[in-house]
């Protein structure tokens, strides 16, 4: 669609309005940006007197209202100087002089300008547009259903401004109530398009003029052939948001290979002195087995562990990739002058101290270093990285050694020490495990940039509590989601608390209701929980890419297939419809009384060749996309041989090219924990005591592989 | 309020309905309903000339509605024979006459009876109020808004009928869009009391006309002043339902007594050889240790795993409280005849092939069978049951002996395996493990009936598919939820699928919709899942029951303070507002930049001592009500340490007297999880690597508390 927004007029009247010292547009002020930007209002004229006002309303066609104008008026209805729904000219003349003749006795001496004849809205389904100045994601535009049962029921989307109309187009199906926009009970659809290009243009609009605070269209009528904004309030603001410094892709690309793949990193404040920050890093660079150079630096001391210490970081020879700061917050500007003039690229600075306990002063002060010598800091604030692949581990805590494919990073430390933790219970193979801490520079947007590159990441999982920079976030994701996913668990979502609102979007906007519409567009998989992101992070790598929709249970355990098919709707999956063909041969495999179908229950006491014949059959037919397994712990099937049989199933079929998600429940004594490790080793998803945490990861992976893009192509 | 039901009028109506083959009622016969319930729907009555069309008009005050009554008019609107609106006697002559007119222009030959009267309902909030005829608890009632919108949002509640005034009252706050009744953006609230009682007065008709299968007020019109219903709509059923056998209380208890506290016990089909099921029975019997005599009967031994074996279970000597069936299901009926002749009260009826292999006839037979001699019959199709306290395995699953607080019950075998492998693993604190399969005769009401007796069972826990009879469990429930709390995993929640329905409200009674409402009015937990039904099984006996709502959170991690809230707020618990004095007092423990408020953070490096001190602190001041622990990892407080301050602080109060449900999040590497398990065994609720965990099961606890009404002194 062309744009042919009158940028100029806008331009010109919001510097008038500015300059006027009022942060409100007036209604004809909005209707006048509204024309600008092609945003569908009722035509209004005002009329200077009966013939006129005859004139415009045959212009405008169809029933009008005719509303007086007047400085002198303000409460128009009671000076009865408003008449809704006349048409044709006898009414209308009829009707203006009704209304000059009541406003002259209810106010004789009011100054009367004219009459406004303005279009009177068609019945339609109200709707609201709308946009805000989200503080992380900056413009963002609203689309819910009108009225008061909307905004108790908060039932409102969000995208980032500006919005394509396809973009505009999915927001109308993105509500809980879509299904009222299509027409129920026999209603007439809304004109979808044309509501889309409401939205459309308030997002321009917004993108256009970043001034402009918040805009609500409140409601806009939504008719089966056309859209109008019965009303069009638009806020000023006066803050101006200070650009944040960025790199470009290349740049970022360059140091960040050089923090997670370094050759010779340094540690300022390394110590001989047990319990010491200091201490605790070089012993982890060197029992982690990392094969670069690692310096110790500290003025006091000539040898650190078994190496040559030097006294600056400056005194170090050669080039280094990484300078790990181990010394109090109060030392740690001088130290990365030192840093900044060896020309080392990237700063990990773990002490504490800096902004997280008020201190943001000292904390502008090591930014500001930061960015006169191009080094990257990462933290201040955290517990150190790990990058497993090059037995890299720059932190206090312990050594992490099972190399894999899942990078995580965390906001917070104790978050870090969970991941930690979880990782080793669990042997989760990990690429790198990174503290962001205060995020003073190095953030989110910087980490995916390199994850999405790095060979060695297939997955990506991030804990954090806030963005520094939504839309830097968003197009770094948008970018790495194609390749790999990503899952982010957002802390803080309960806390929307009281933010002030000028606009019902405005109140509408929720911290975390634009988030997780926001990350949704991104692509970004949202665990509701830490240990969902755990999980998560765990298995998504283990698991193939579905090519398509279908997902099959086979279960041992009738009641375990119920529990699973509950799962399978929770989490948006679609339980395969078996054609004909398939269910008997199905069948043959199963006792006369087990149930075919989706769940295929091929009942308890079947020995392991019945496991197998349905299991087989469901990688071999390619209509099916992914298999949900039931197991029920019997003596006939023990727990290893149903792992074992599954497990060498799944890799014979992968040797012939052919690998479907396969996740697992397995219901039994404590034997089947063993049997979920190993199946978990040998790519397939397995967990005991519960039916929801398999289906969960495998909705998981159907989330981004349909953000991906993967799915389309069998749909 | 004094009951002024006219029931012979409806009696004699539905009879004369039902004597035409009808099922619905017409509208002049639904307001008769209406008014012999009491049930507001807009006066109306048929005037046969003007005069009386004056007089009618009169008596109901305000405006009216003229509708024309003739057989031969079906359109009356195309015959212009309805005006809208009209009051005051010389609007309703003209209006009266207007219509005649009309209508013998439109056709002559039209049969006139006259002119209907109708009150016009004021203009209000539309709601709908209903009942449907439940197939698990029968005569439900229905409330919800009115119109598409909510249709769509599946906005709704339901109680069972009858409902007295406070729980219809209840019923307007059990909707999402609750405050639009009670007025938003200024509008008036609705008059609740006369909206209760349209629900209440529904509820009371098709509690006395069990043929009345589904009613529909819808609109109801819901004003300031008032709530009428503008249409009403009855539709009848000619099924009848066969009333389920019910047994007295005392005489449940009788024989659920010398179920679960036999002192003899006999093994129908007991076996010597290895891998039958009458074999791991014998086995387990014996090897869990139970002290009571144990009788194998087995035509074809003497002797089995060195016990006397019985041809037949009428040549066991004395008294046998339960008869244990191990044998193929076509010998079932003639050996539960034997049982009988004995007098065993109690047959365990392991063997499948009864109703789940499509076998109706067999299950029918045995269950008349067991009615004839009053045996009572678990199963069939089980693993059998523990009890664990009188060290009885009475399964061919693997012996269970961890004795404890929790009863667990399952429908399902599969189910039943998962829970002794979590039992197991978790070493949860078992009283007994049910399985109930086929359910022919005991089911979940009578165990909770025995559950909520036994001294040894603190909590129950049951895995269901579906109910019986909704109305006995949910009378057991009520019964039991004050001494004790129930957790229930409701599998097939999303099944709910196409279920026929002629009206409104029955469009919108999805099976899982009713089950979640009726469940939790009945005072009982839903589980969500199986891990969740497990993880509340386990935790809930050890946690104390609160005093009031406020929770406040103590952690040494500030991000995992932040997910502990946002947990807080998912699970609908209150963070407490700390007074002044309070926050004052924590701050004195924790350093500087530490947060007080809530979540209170103490900061990642502190030393035991600060966690014991603030710890204490939230023991011991008694506006705290219960406390959430987060623990940060670090070599200054290693997990062993936190675990050991905690419980031992948390022992201290106990001795003195000082019980509130203290829960923690552990996050650090993986001793931490020894520390939990350490933590779990001394009343503290504690997880690893999630923060959702133990505020979900805290979550558990306090929705118990407020059920059993042990909240509502300190509120």
């Amino acid at each position: 669609m062309a744009e042919s927004q009158d940028r100029e007029t806008v331009r010109a009247l919001l510097d008038s309005v500015r300059a006027a010292g009022r942060s409100a547009l007036t209604a004809p002020e909005g209707k006048i940006v509204a024309d600008a930007y092609g945003i569908a209002v009722p035509g209004e004229e005002l009329a200077r007197d009966v013939d006129e006002a005859v004139v415009f309303a045959n212009r405008l066609g169809g029933p009008v209202v005719l509303k007086i104008v007047s400085p002198d008026v303000l409460h128009k209805t009671d000076a009865g100087g408003v008449v809704v729904g006349v048409e044709g000219s006898a009414e209308v003349r009829a009707a203006f002089d009704r209304i000059i003749e009541n406003v002259r006795a209810y106010a004789p001496d009011a100054r009367i300008e004219g009459v406004q004849v303005q279009q009177l809205v068609p019945p339609g389904q109200e709707v609201i547009v709308g946009a805000v100045t989200d503080p992380t994601f900056g413009k963002v535009v609203a689309f819910g259903l009108g009225g008061v049962l909307v905004e108790v029921l908060k039932d409102i989307t969000f995208r980032l401004a500006p919005v394509s109309a396809d973009e505009a187009l999915s927001m109308l199906d993105s509500i809980g109530a879509a299904e009222i926009l299509r027409g129920v009970r026999g209603a007439a659809p809304v004109d979808r398009r044309a509501l889309a290009e409401q939205i459309r243009r308030v997002s321009r609009l917004v993108t256009d003029f970043p001034e402009i605070a918040e805009v609500d269209l409140n409601p806009v009528i939504a008719a089966p052939d056309g859209a109008i904004a019965a009303d069009i309030r638009i806020l000023l603001s006066t803050e101006t948001v200070k650009p944040r410094r960025t790199y470009p892709r290349e740049e970022i690309l360059a140091s960040m290979r050089r923090l997670m793949e370094p050759r010779s990193v340094a540690v300022i404040g390394a110590s001989n002195e047990e319990g010491k920050i200091g201490n605790s890093v070089m012993r982890n660079l060197i029992d982690g087995g990392f094969s670069g150079e690692i310096h110790p630096v500290n003025p006091r001391a000539d040898d650190i562990l078994g190496r040559k210490a030097y006294k600056s970081v400056t005194d170090v020879p050669g080039d280094v990739d990484v300078a790990v700061f181990a010394i109090p917050a109060k030392f740690v500007a001088s130290a990365l002058e030192e840093v900044g003039r060896k020309g080392i690229p990237n700063a990990v600075l773990i002490p504490s101290g800096f902004a997280e306990t008020g201190e943001q002063a000292l904390q502008d002060e090591i930014v500001a270093i930061g960015e006169r010598y191009g080094v990257r800091l990462l933290g201040p604030n955290i517990y150190g990285y790990y990058s497993t692949w090059q037995d890299l581990c720059a932190t206090f805590c312990t050594p992490y050694d099972v190399k894999g494919g899942v990078a995580l990073t965390s906001q917070s430390g104790g978050i870090g020490m969970a991941i930690l933790g979880f990782a080793r219970s669990t042997k989760t193979g990990v690429s790198a495990i990174v503290g962001l801490g205060n995020k003073s520079d190095i953030d989110e947007d910087d980490l995916l940039t390199w994850f999405g590159e790095d060979p060695n990441t297939q997955c990506i999982a991030m804990h954090l509590e806030d963005l520094k920079d939504g839309r830097a976030f968003v197009e770094a994701a948008r970018a790495t989601v194609p390749k790999k996913p990503i899952v982010v668990l957002k802390a803080g979502r309960t806390s929307a608390g009281a933010k002030a609102a000028g606009s019902h979007t405005g109140a509408l906007a929720g911290d975390d209701a634009v988030y997780d519409d926001i990350l949704r567009q991104a692509g970004v998989i949202r665990a509701p929980g830490l240990n969902d992101m755990l999980e998560y992070a765990r298995a998504l790598p283990v698991l193939p890419t579905p090519k398509g929709d279908n997902v099959v249970i086979i279960t041992g355990a009738g009641g375990s297939g119920v529990l699973l098919s509950d799962a399978i709707v929770d989490n948006g999956l679609s339980l395969m419809e078996i054609p004909p063909d398939l269910d008997a041969a199905f069948k043959a495999f199963i006792p006369p009384f087990g149930a075919a179908g989706n769940p295929i229950d091929i009942t308890g006491g079947e020995p392991p060749s019945t496991y197998e014949a349905t299991i087989r059959l469901g990688m071999e037919d390619p209509r099916i996309h992914a298999l949900v397994l039931g197991y029920w712990h019997t003596i006939v099937t023990p727990p290893m041989v149903f792992a074992e049989l599954t497990a060498r199933v799944v890799a014979e079929f992968r040797e012939r090219g052919i690998e479907k998600p396969v996740v697992a429940s397995l219901a039994g004594d404590t034997e089947v924990e063993e049997a979920c490790q190993y199946l978990f080793e040998h790519g397939v998803v397995a967990y005991p005591y519960t039916t929801e945490q398999p289906v969960a990861v495998l909705g998981a992976k159907y989330r981004w592989a349909r953000a991906a893009g993967l799915l389309d192509g069998d749909r």
